[in-house]
């Protein structure tokens, strides 16, 4: 039985990664970390949980933690793994850390993108980017694994076989993607009440959101170059999902069975990834509750272009589900375990 | 391996099934009935269930299912199950029938309410009311369960048991419902489209809602009189869960304390009924996506009345989870397997 | 042209009156007050109203707004306006409170229910409740109107007639009322989020909501009798909107005819009054945007009750357009000039 | 007082049509087509209606309807417009066209992208192309008006002016557009279904939606060359609006500064159209029930891609207000009569 701690169980994606944990069989719940609700019943801040959870929220003590754990997850604000980090714990204990800290290589970008000064860069090489279907050997033999962001997750795998075989022109991808409310978290801000976000939609943080680099970053390293692109985050007034629509030129002249063979060449075994049927485009609702990628796409002879779409639950997969997805990974235990959620409809 | 055939298959409350059911252990779904989608694959019907459920629509041919399914739900309209059990069914399968059909004792309410002839009123005398909580040993050995319906499953067991220990006035019971669109079905009508729902609240079948005489029968037994209530339905622009706020006069002084006492002789073992905590009331939210019923209740000792309120998910509790759970215990199953289904939230 | 001030223009109340106000032909806006955003732009926090609004707000200097203004809108929380209502001030403009300060005549009743003190009762005799269809005459020469609540608007307005007719037994009535969301405000609070509201519904101030006494005092005075009620808001997963579901028992054997004829009798010749025709029930989404009250009732004759239900939308009758009702009828203008709005829809 | 006609008055066009033009001074509607409903009363089938409309719903007599109305709105499918219209109706009355009959001069494209024959090609290259802000003058002067497509109005307005000063490649041009569901009309369809949409995006049409030869073809006047994009409109979970997120590389060098003067010049005295300040970026909401389009843009140095946004309100400026605005042109009334709605917050 696997000891887990959660820090930050109560923003969204921590009372995710409570939801899929209390159902994961090999899994104990040790620590539901929670600076905001120190002491209170966690069922009491999340009331679904209630007769499911008895425990309390405890504050942050990376310490005991580590004593007591044999993973944790950091489902904290970007800055925070960063400054609690050390090799003690790291000798005693494996992180997932949900936050940014460790997804970028170069701690340059990161202190540009994010504003902030990395406490720890000494383990950002040691650190695994934990896209499973990219990187899965790598997190197998993980401490520390840097949990994707969710638009990067729907964004990269939607177009990563493309751009690993060099299908399409890395320079003139664009990522238009969309997503549901839940991923602005549950802090109390004005711009996220309901009267706000309901029968409104919006792009924001055009051309400066901060999971740019990390896509660049990761499908750089597919694509074998330096990659910069155009992505626009947009709030959609529904709690889940993410829709990411990808254009970029294509570089040879294909056909839409050969980029399906590409796109089965690398996710045709991968249980989480699924390719819909030729003219079926995704929808978010299809991947909701589940840790299910869809992925399609449409190829446009006038344009020369080929539209990718990707769909996921941006709490499951882009989020708490590819967590637990990495923890399997670390323990040697069935990828899918814990995660063979159905997805929920409607 | 029980094997389950579904007539109706397309259908929300069917659709629901398929969900639990293909996440049930001691399950295999054998026989995916759809008139209005044969020989398609499920699978295109409901996307969701892509990569999970192969199968093709088939028609509904009892005869044929009846040798090939240990036990078959139908969740059709209304008049359906009645129109094809027979005895030769009932001796080689089991049904749980999700419709109306078998729902109401008395013949001659049923017809008036529903305004159909019944076709097979020799087994509405056999047929159990599956309401497990309350008729679980009866459904045990049941070869044929009338699984309730949404409302009155909340309805029922939000005030089944005051009624049960005479404390409040059955004469005075009103019950004011509110339930997400899915329960008006997945049929293509004006009145559902997204735009006429959205941004709008409405009550319907008001003093006339089909779902009446089924709480009035059923909370009749339990208090021991005839009893004859105010049902009032609400459409609520959400995909699911059913709230219920019923009103009644308190026949004797008692306490908070006393109440909840009463709650927790009649709920207190019950693995799907969460009597709330004092002052907390229920949310639909907190049950979406699970069997549990929540349910609190007020004393407003100003108007002697006591304010009962009760929160499902009406596809779950409401419907499949509740056919399942009926499942469970007619073939020894534990009563919960398959259904220890954590709320999703947000 | 008349002069207006706004105390609380950055309220969503606030926010709706500029809206109407700015399309008064009657009408100049002198005065955007709001604590949070002194100096500010208003249309940079409501961008709506960009190249519509191009002042920017104030702080609530009471003296020197009444100089400017000819009529004071106090769109503020409890307590604002009795604590800074004088003698001189209403000798130099009037003032329509939209808060509950001056609503309820029994001090001692406003102060139980609210939980403060009232710093101004002097005032309250005087100020003449702005339930205009009931109170018109008295509006007409006021110089404090009491702008009645939303929910108490349509509460009170849904049973009027038949509690001043005696045809219904007030000791049964019960009024289970279902709002949209900017009833809360726009106060960046958790249980307002997007994510807690979408998707879920509950009811809250069960026995306890301040808009109780509101309620019973005004039908009390229509009833002749001292009312005691039992009044359930819930919160319902839209922007605007209240609908009213109002249970009570028959005194009298009357046919729907008779009682229709009551209806009319009242508000036969009311403008914003619709008393819908037979079978056909309110939905807030018919009366969104304007000032409309749908009305309609069901006789019930198994249980001897009547059920009426009532919709508003909760910003425009529910508060500011209410509010413009009473500054029209103050000053002698069209009772509905700058108040033809046609329902939006869809 | 201008006699008007409208066909289609019972779709969300129609019935939007119907929501301004009853509020508009200089204009009696004098004929409410709808072959769905004939002889029901209008305001039975939008009950937002009720005691403004009493008209009943009427067949589509061109002939008799081009003798009683100085115009008429065909708010139809595709292809009536084109069916029913001739020299002589068109000397007796005048035609704003909400469908796409005549907005595309080329018959063949269009004829190609909607899949029907052209019924009457010969009144194509007389028809305006009623984009008001650019089209101005020659509507003034039209019998017969194109009105444009919801999508395309947005689409066109927000790149029009760099597409007329040749500051962007029209040949990279992206447009990525996200709607509201009344875009997809009142006909009860399942995909249209509360419980379908509702939380659910995704994108339709990829590669293929007939709005793209209609964006093409303004933006290729603008630019004064063959213009050939990639548009994909996306389903969003609200009612009204429409957001498009449109991607091109910069020809040149420029600074935000002086695109902003660019867009000033084409938009700076145009009523309807409100460019946002810098770094404020175009929300549904805060146009939702006006005509208004709120446009801004961000220059990405990284890319040197420039990502324009717009935002409109479809069933106004995208339908019902622009086809206003160009009959308030064609009859010299002023630009804005009716049309100075102050969109609805929140």
């Amino acid at each position: 039985m696997l000891k887990v701690g959660i820090i930050g169980a109560t923003g969204y994606a921590g009372a995710e990664l409570v939801r899929l944990l209390v159902s994961h069989k090999d899994v104990e719940i040790v620590w539901f970390g929670s600076r905001s609700y120190i002491d209170q019943k966690y069922a009491d801040v999340y009331r679904n949980m209630f007769r499911i959870v008895d425990a309390r929220c405890m504050d942050d003590n990376m310490a005991e933690l580590a004593e007591e754990a044999d993973v944790i997850f950091t489902a904290t604000p970007q800055g925070f793994c960063a400054s609690v980090i050390s090799e003690e714990i790291l000798s005693r204990t494996k992180i997932v850390d949900l936050s940014a800290d460790f997804r970028i290589k170069d701690v340059d970008v990161y202190e540009k993108w994010y504003g902030i000064e990395h406490k720890s860069p000494q383990f950002i090489q040691e650190a695994v980017y934990g896209l499973c279907e990219i990187n899965r050997e790598d997190v197998r033999t993980a401490r520390l694994v840097a949990n994707p962001g969710c638009y990067t997750t729907c964004s990269i795998l939607t177009a990563y076989p493309l751009a690993k075989e060099g299908i399409i022109d890395m320079s003139t991808l664009i990522v238009d993607a969309k997503s549901g409310t839940s991923g602005a978290g549950r802090g109390a801000k004005t711009p996220n009440l309901f009267c706000e976000v309901n029968e409104n939609m919006k792009a924001y943080g055009v051309a400066s959101h901060r999971h740019t680099p990390e896509i660049e970053e990761q499908l750089g390293y597919a694509a074998g170059e330096e990659v910069c692109i155009n992505f626009t985050p947009h709030l959609v007034p529904m709690n889940r999902g993410i829709l990411a629509t990808e254009y970029a030129t294509l570089k040879k002249k294909v056909t839409e069975d050969q980029v399906r063979d590409i796109y089965e060449k690398y996710y045709g075994s991968e249980y989480f990834i699924r390719v819909l049927d030729p003219g079926v485009f995704p929808e978010t609702k299809w991947v909701e509750g589940s840790n299910f990628v869809d992925i399609n796409f449409k190829i446009d002879q006038r344009t020369n272009r080929i539209i990718m779409m990707g769909a996921i639950d941006n709490l499951v997969k882009g989020a708490a589900g590819q967590a637990v997805q990495n923890m399997n990974l670390m323990f040697g235990l069935p990828e899918n375990e814990g995660l063979k959620l159905v997805p929920i409809f409607p």
